[in-house]
């Protein structure tokens, strides 16, 4: 059995706890493969994490860091020693130096590139000239190349230099004489050929390219859906930058996703788990911020009919199933809008569509609702008219929630705003005044 | 440029929506891919989608319903004529037909099975044998064989048959003479050997396998990892099924981690963005339900307190304040925990470091934010014990958000109930319940 099936993460948090099993948790962490090193890390307290690492051979290190999150990252970084990190840091190539950027302490960093050859310097400026969101910036510079001019002998000896665990390296990249990307040679097309052909009539041109200023999901869609192990990663003249694997693009497609899960609450993608409670506190913090404004917001609208709410105190406690039933109608239209957006599914043409479905979903959903709440309430204050006002406000605050969810999320898009990130509580913040506001007035004009 | 870069959804809807455009939409579908056009065909309204499906060719649309949501396809299963139906079956291969069991209609399904060749039909039986979670009811079929005995040239041979548009096929699965798995294969690293050798000593035998009764997640996680294109999907004896490969693993993630994402908003993550309003009203109402219900028991702990609110008005305007700060709170700590519970990062060990840590979180933040409700309230009501009431009850429920948004996911997980669907939903009402509680209790207390 494969060592990758010997990940056990309760395993080896339990001998992370355990001085006496070191050398246990030193054996299992060195059968691991790096990317599941992070996860193990990930999944450890911080100080069973910097023991752990520190049983980790220095290649180990560095090949784990690079499947790692951020904060989780940044939090082993903060811990070692100046000597520590200058020995890592020695140890990495120009790859990883660019992902690190803008977590390593910066003089730690310019002493790292101040040692860079003349090479590793150039291939440095070019990837530093894109966006930390763009896919020039992380092309994989371990890229082997042949000119589109070789013979079937010079490509059979090239892949009999490649190592036997280059992941996802079942081709050769083929560049014309000035570097520009001509096509992708397949290694088993070659078997069985005579060593003298010439290599192009082998070669596949018809080659998706990762453009380096496109965002990292586009490229990473893109290498996903092309049926390629790895795509080239080109210029805007077309020049071989390096190359985006299918490893990486189900990473980046992990992260993105992920981090669509998590910025419904507020939270970064990258959140540590085992954060420092100071540390996570301060990230949380704004959001909650944030939350308390509306908050107030739909406190002071209810400040509007305080007169109303002496009077019918039925009202009060009434109160939070309009903002509730409002807010939850709201949310399942904004998360099938927002992922119809990151999957680019929605158009120009077919919003009002979408528009008019969502409406009519609601429509129904808030007239049985409606039926359902106005029997309740009579029943329970044994009187009609609240029963009917709260029905009234339940059916217009779905109807609202379900323009909110198409309409916010679109519309942030818009002016590139994350709509995973802020619909959600500008929707409720809508669908809470509203509600807040039609309940409170409809009580106001009905029951005094 | 290559046709993966055509995929253009704007242009692809608009052209669909106009019937001059016939001709140029149908020359552009044909350039798509089978995952761009399960894409393009989700971004079309169901008239729309059934105009661009009826362009589209026998080998197309089967291919590209394998890519695409299971409501999406069975939104166009139920605009088929039968004997549209009919012929589209007939031209699926048994795998395909594995894929859409459930989707069929039974009648269909039945005569498809019945001309399957014996084979085929084994197959079939092999693959319902293991659940629709698991991934040997998913194994390819489609792969490429060849004994642990046989020369380099015998799996030349079989490379050059490979078609020249195979996926992720670059390795051989090798077998032993009673069907076991042996190791892959490489067709690179046969280049330049000697056609006499026997393969035995370039065979990879270090590849991890994936069970067939692993969980679709689990084996999808295991090919993510290895960094292999293609592993092996085995049966309890050690026998090759098929095979599962990088393009079906990122699929599974994608979809697994869409499904947490709209699970959150209690949406499946199948939802088709254009589904019929009723199909849409009838999937969404439950949740709805639920949620009422969970409001109702908002509803009835603020009146145990009708007394209070008549006397005291201001607490009804604050209520939403508490309720609402909870339950951010509560959802912060809720998603970090699941994603660590999805990942499989939380353990029985680390279990008290995390809730440690998130009481602690929320202690500081809920002490902050206190304060500022306790001036803002101080100043709008000139009364300092409302600020104090409300102080106090934010502090003690955003305490009990913390506790809950680790505990709650944990337990449902235990019980084996999806903690993104579920947990929400309880954490709202845990903190609902108890911060209008602990509010208008605390109010009872000092304001009356």
């Amino acid at each position: 059995m494969h060592e990758s099936q010997l990940l056990d993460i309760e395993e080896i948090v339990r001998d992370s706890f355990d001085e006496d099993e070191a050398g246990h948790l030193a054996e299992r962490l060195n059968q691991l493969e790096p990317e599941e090193l992070a996860v193990a890390l990930e999944s450890l307290p911080l100080e069973q994490r910097m023991q752990a690492w520190h049983q980790l051979e220095l290649e180990q290190q560095i090949q784990t860091l690079h499947h790692m999150r951020e904060d989780a990252r940044q939090n082993i970084f903060d811990r070692l020693a100046d000597e520590e990190l200058s020995v890592l840091v020695d140890g990495m190539d120009v790859d990883d130096l660019i992902e690190l950027l803008d977590e390593l302490p910066s003089a730690v960093y310019q002493a790292a590139c101040s040692k860079l050859d003349a090479d590793d310097k150039r291939w440095l400026a070019t990837a530093l000239a894109y966006d930390d969101d763009q896919c020039g910036r992380y092309a994989d510079h371990d890229v082997l190349t042949i000119r589109n001019n070789s013979k079937v002998r010079d490509a059979v000896r090239m892949f009999r230099k490649l190592h036997e665990d280059a992941e996802y390296q079942d081709s050769l990249m083929v560049v014309d004489r000035t570097g520009r990307f001509f096509g992708l040679l397949s290694g088993t097309r070659l078997l069985g050929q005579p060593s003298h052909l010439p290599i192009v009539e082998f070669i596949d041109e018809e080659v998706p390219q990762v453009q380096g200023e496109m965002h990292l999901d586009e490229g990473s869609d893109l290498v996903a859906r092309s049926g390629y192990t790895a795509l080239p990663v080109v210029d805007s003249e077309g020049k071989l930058l390096g190359r985006m694997s299918i490893g990486e693009a189900l990473e980046n497609l992990r992260r993105s996703l992920e981090g669509q899960f998590m910025h419904t609450a507020g939270l970064d993608e990258n959140e540590d788990l085992f954060a420092p409670v100071i540390q996570s506190a301060k990230s949380r913090a704004i959001w909650l911020g944030i939350n308390l404004l509306t908050a107030f917001l739909a406190a002071w609208t209810i400040g509007l009919f305080e007169a109303t709410l002496q009077q019918v105190v039925a009202l009060a406690v009434l109160m939070p199933i309009v903002a509730s039933m409002g807010g939850i109608a709201g949310s399942q239209t904004l998360t099938l809008i927002i992922r119809g957006l990151a999957l680019g599914q929605i158009t120009h043409q077919t919003y009002f569509t979408l528009l008019r479905k969502e409406l009519g979903v609601g429509l129904i959903n808030g007239v049985i609702w409606a039926l359902v709440i106005f029997a309740v309430t009579w029943l329970w204050f044994g009187d009609a008219i609240i029963g009917a006002v709260i029905a009234m406000a339940i059916v217009i605050n779905i109807l609202v929630a379900a323009f909110s969810g198409v309409v916010i999320p679109i519309w942030l898009e818009k002016f590139k705003i994350d709509p995973a990130l802020s619909g959600s509580v500008i929707l409720t913040t809508v669908t809470d005044v509203i509600g807040f506001f039609v309940f409170l007035g409809l009580g106001s004009l009905l029951l005094l």
